[in-house]
């Protein structure tokens, strides 16, 4: 028995996705109550691993009982199940039985991050941990240079220059199918700038590089044809500083089986 | 001197508005930074008490520095200034020079709360402590008893029903300019709703005990007539349980003084 579970999460409280020895995860908080649920361990899988304070609108997880598991739920009670177990921070918002071949990281076919910018004067204490805070009013000029910059990541490339240390993969190659700056909406004294780019793969703070690069752009301490040396460049200190964690969202991910969502 | 501020805050993570000398309150931080801002202690006097998780979307305080001013900050500066020392999750978002005989709390015409009803069969982790999570569907049509039932609650009465102990007031009758529930926008997998309430003052726990009440009328336990009934008992016991603080939020103060937003 494998159950793909569709996860939302606010990654503040959390020390990221993957379990840790010490800290509160995600992937801990779905250990503990599917152990309680199933009777029985279960090995979870992510379909990606985000970091200590990035939140996830869409995440994907598959839980596979280690034995036969003692509790039997039928599937559409699943969400319901978990959420009177899980903490307030993380839910359950659909279940679906898969096959035992299903991999919930190999399949994706293109995952979408958002990373949102409140661009106000004034912080907003409701979007404490949510938005990068930007206090200097970014104009539609300077949305109009981001978005020249970001059109440069799209296609093919080997992204290395984009890529943080500590990670281990075989390949900097990754296919980016849009990335764009859009308004998201007014707000108090300013507005909610949004970043979103999809791709089939993200290297180890990609997204986050790639929004600090996206800003020096705005700034004007770079053009935005700069983002084709920096690529070509290869070299992390070609590019800018990471931005922030709490900005990023997990926004979207998108499985062969359309009716996986 | 005295400078009248505009704030906003997270009830979150404080003990409500007042002073408390072993909790963190909003009024405690406005001491603290206020202190630090002019050299010296100052009288902080606030429009209203939120209690322990109320939010603030408009809230304001007045600053009194007990004796001369160390510090001299021109008032076009003074939220900049409060927003460097203040924490994540209070700000001020507007600042005013005010005579002496301005009172912040007696001098208010009418104040209006908001109560943030989250109505998914879902919970969702990034309305957490930001609204009362509502599982069952309420319809148009509960929506609409709601407001029959609110209707009921306009005009000058004594809202002794809905007021808890603990509160020491000379009179209880209140003046209600407008309440009404109303559909706040669509979220995943369902709706927000808000009750808006506006009038010359409020009871302790007023808003979150009709809040409660509203409730059972929409859940068909009393219907919207028996809020007359309600009201003339004069006896707390009549009313509803109180709804929870987190879903509540101070959302407008007006003063005579119009310039004063």
């Amino acid at each position: 028995m494998k159950i793909l579970l569709k996860i939302k999460y606010d990654g503040t409280e959390f020390f990221g996705y993957q379990v840790q020895r010490e800290h509160r995860t995600v992937q801990g908080e779905l250990n503990r109550v599917s152990a309680r649920l199933f009777g029985v361990d279960c090995n979870i899988t992510g379909c990606s691993r985000t970091d200590s304070g990035v939140h996830a609108l869409s995440f994907y997880a598959t839980v596979e009982p280690k034995s036969a598991a003692v509790g039997n739920i039928p599937i559409s009670n699943i969400p319901r199940a978990y959420n009177s177990l899980l903490s307030d921070d993380v839910c359950v918002v659909a279940a679906f039985e898969v096959g035992d071949d299903f991999h919930p990281r190999y399949d994706v076919i293109s995952k979408e991050y958002t990373y949102l910018l409140h661009n106000s004067q004034t912080r907003d204490p409701f979007l404490k941990n949510k938005a990068l805070h930007l206090p200097k009013t970014i104009s539609e000029e300077q949305i109009s240079r981001m978005n020249q910059a970001a059109a440069h990541l799209c296609g093919e490339h080997d992204f290395v220059s984009f890529m943080s240390e500590g990670s281990n993969v075989q390949s900097t190659l990754r296919r980016i199918d849009y990335a764009f700056v859009e308004n998201a909406g007014e707000v108090d004294d300013g507005s909610m700038l949004a970043f979103r780019i999809c791709g089939n793969g993200f290297l180890y703070n990609m997204v986050r590089i790639i929004v600090g690069t996206l800003l020096e752009v705005a700034y004007e301490k770079i053009q935005p044809d700069d983002i084709v040396k920096i690529i070509n460049a290869k070299d992390r200190s070609a590019a800018a500083q990471t931005a922030p964690a709490h900005g990023l969202y997990l926004s979207k991910v998108t499985y062969q089986d359309q009716t996986l969502k």
